[in-house]
């Protein structure tokens, strides 16, 4: 019985950081994988590297988390962005990143699109498809991280790609297995014992309470557990413990 | 007996492009090297996937044109940027590069900096050194393109890469074989017969005439003709037409 | 009888500018009202300077030409930006003008949303309101230069800010008045002399021949001459000279 | 017997900030005069709006903190940018915050050059010539903050603008009253109790205690405290609390 566990690191820019001082290193600590800023919505060269080593360094998988060519936006506000352009910003972001692993002695090891983008793949199919013909052109063997059920998937899952889908310990589920937008009550779950309680659940059982009490089936190779909210820190470290103490090893999907 | 021709090749940034409508895809048609920016100091995404295109179309030879992390001066303005920060701005570019290449379905053939980077790696150990280690680490198999004596094909030289030195059709030297600073007279050689005849005594003879009157050997693979310049067109047509018709070969290095 | 010119200016960033070498100057020489990008779609302090001086040395009026804050996509793609950020947004841009402008010894004396956010106010509330807010704070001796029955002069005008209607002579009318969307035919009138023929009844007679043939009225105090597309000045110059040899006065709204 | 007490304020880019969540709320209750950053190097309108919003709530002056623009460097990398450039950058960077203090209903009280810019003008005539031109066009009533004896306060005052000297409560001395290089030791003074013994002799007797144990005059009218390094905020209500215990007002200098 093993998961992997999936947080975003490097989401800082020029002099900037997000979260307190020593966050990113104690997050590496915690997870299998991380979800790594390319520079579009977060990051820059100098950021990559320091945190391609730190992974390097821990054993954790990298992933190429590209984003929308929006750093004013960080990459949250929706873009109609042409499929041959996303094509081309996800082949250079997916690059940079590659470039800046190999020189710290690793490898990108999957994908997995940030915000806005994330969210529009799960339904557009041809923003999916411009992530996928992107990964597929540029390596192959890379893996592609995201909803099940959504677009990307599907088509990753076409183009012969690796798919592995993730679930979240930290956010409600409705019953229909999907995630509870962020404006509804039980949105998130903020309380690391009830995140960890969740996460064990997810692992062994491939299964949520949904906010209705229903307990759904939630099928995930890795547990998403978000870094950019206040407490994030605590929360994973509740979920790593749970797991832990449940008998759930902790390991990389591309272990 | 042949010859090298690069040129710079995909400067512009977002809606805005260097020089008037049509002129890369004219340059692209008289070069056998694009040295083709990578987002920093010019380039994006969209324009250096459709740049690598078209150099694959027609067989020219593609190269990173890396630069300073400073797209409001254009990479002109000199930056004392840290070593370990160069290398991975020099890495992120390369492979932000190369990716797309690969997706137009060429490679990388080789590197050049480009404008405040270029000046600062002939004298700078430590910038010549971060770029050259950048290049190695991540394929050993790319040449470095620079002005012959500089550190930086010094250091790539000792690191085991390929180094291919250039000349200038366009500029004027002195007696030392050294470019006349632009802020001086007979910097600049603007007549496309001139620099054309000048074009051809490089690559037949290693010897251009200098300022003064001097004969001075300049060994060089590869020549440079300016994008950027007024005129840059019908200077690259003579040049081109003038070694074609003294039985010169245009080839590219890596050919 | 007279009529104001406007068109866009100054939509160059560092070392690119839009269009051929000389082209804004051109354009300056033609047109009474000059919108000046303010350095978030396009523009920066250096070009934003000299755009001014040469507006106040031809007694140009200066329009705010404000834009969204995306340098990448030129303020063309559309942004949902909360109210609050909109106008600090628009307040940031019009202050910054508004001191270039007087140190160039002019001032701002209209303004005018640019690309997807003046798309956005022509229907959107929210969004009109922020920057009618904006202009109102700022100085509300400003006129707002925007599409007749537009949200934008509607919220002008409650806020008791002089309202200015444009028309555009180099774009098709539909039968109620509205402009033909450019995704379909007869959306844009590229024929220098019928942009000159439809210019002069707009300023003579208020009224447009729409794309089935019917005139419809076309109430406006200002024309538009959309300065980005091949042929701009070429149907500058024929409208200008239309206007002038039907005897209409060209004249800024604020003169 | 009264002084000034001046801080960097507003130093985020959109998701970031400098600092832990609500420092600059805390700075802002301590200080009289606060720096804001102007976009180029830091700040963005949303974060300028709030920080002049939180000023004027508090009584507290508000001063343009203009420096290079250069996000990517925090405005930290010195540049030769022309005088014209950088007078128009400077303008820029006044317009923009003094609409938004407008906005918030308040207004700018005074200028200061940040980081690398402020470097230069305290010996470099010409980039001190542009930025004193800028501010004088714009409006003379503007005061000039900077360190006792630069070119700019010359500059300044030639120009008949109000000349504020500042001194720095946590930074060391020479015999010579000039500013300790960070690279040498006892550059900083990181602790509380003392930052604050030498703020008091600076506001009532206008000595500090040099590096050599010498007691130097310093002559200013401001105080300066930086915010952002590690135990900022304990050291500036060290300082706050000192000045007042030891019956020193704190005032701004405009008041």
């Amino acid at each position: 019985m093993h998961i992997d566990l999936n947080c975003d690191l490097g989401e800082g820019y020029a002099v900037w950081r997000l979260g307190e001082p020593g966050l990113d290193a104690a997050l590496l600590d915690l997870v299998t994988s991380a979800n790594i800023a390319c520079g579009f919505h977060a990051g820059d060269p100098e950021i990559m590297a320091a945190t391609c080593a730190g992974a390097v360094e821990r054993g954790v998988a990298i992933g190429a988390h590209v984003g929308y060519r929006d750093l004013v936006g960080f990459g949250r506000r929706p873009l109609d962005v042409p499929a041959d352009v996303l094509r081309a910003e996800t082949t250079y972001q997916l690059g940079a990143l590659a470039a800046l692993a190999r020189s710290a002695g690793g490898a990108v090891a999957y994908v997995k699109p940030h915000g806005a983008l994330y969210n529009s793949v799960v339904h557009d199919e041809a923003q999916a498809r411009a992530v996928v013909d992107a990964v597929a052109r540029f390596d192959a063997s890379l893996a592609v991280l995201c909803l099940p059920g959504s677009r990307l998937l599907a088509c990753a899952r076409e183009a012969g790609l690796r798919v592995v889908a993730e679930a979240f310990a930290d956010r409600g589920y409705t019953p229909q297995g999907t995630l509870v937008p962020r404006s509804q009550p039980g949105a998130v779950v903020a309380d690391p014992a009830l995140a960890a309680a969740r996460a064990v659940r997810l692992a062994r059982e491939g299964v949520v309470v949904a906010v209705d009490g229903t307990v759904v089936e939630v099928a995930a190779e890795s547990l998403c557990v978000h870094s950019d909210t206040p407490g994030a820190l605590a929360l994973l470290r509740s979920v790593h413990a749970g797991l832990e103490l449940s008998g759930v090893e902790l390991r990389s999907f591309t272990a």
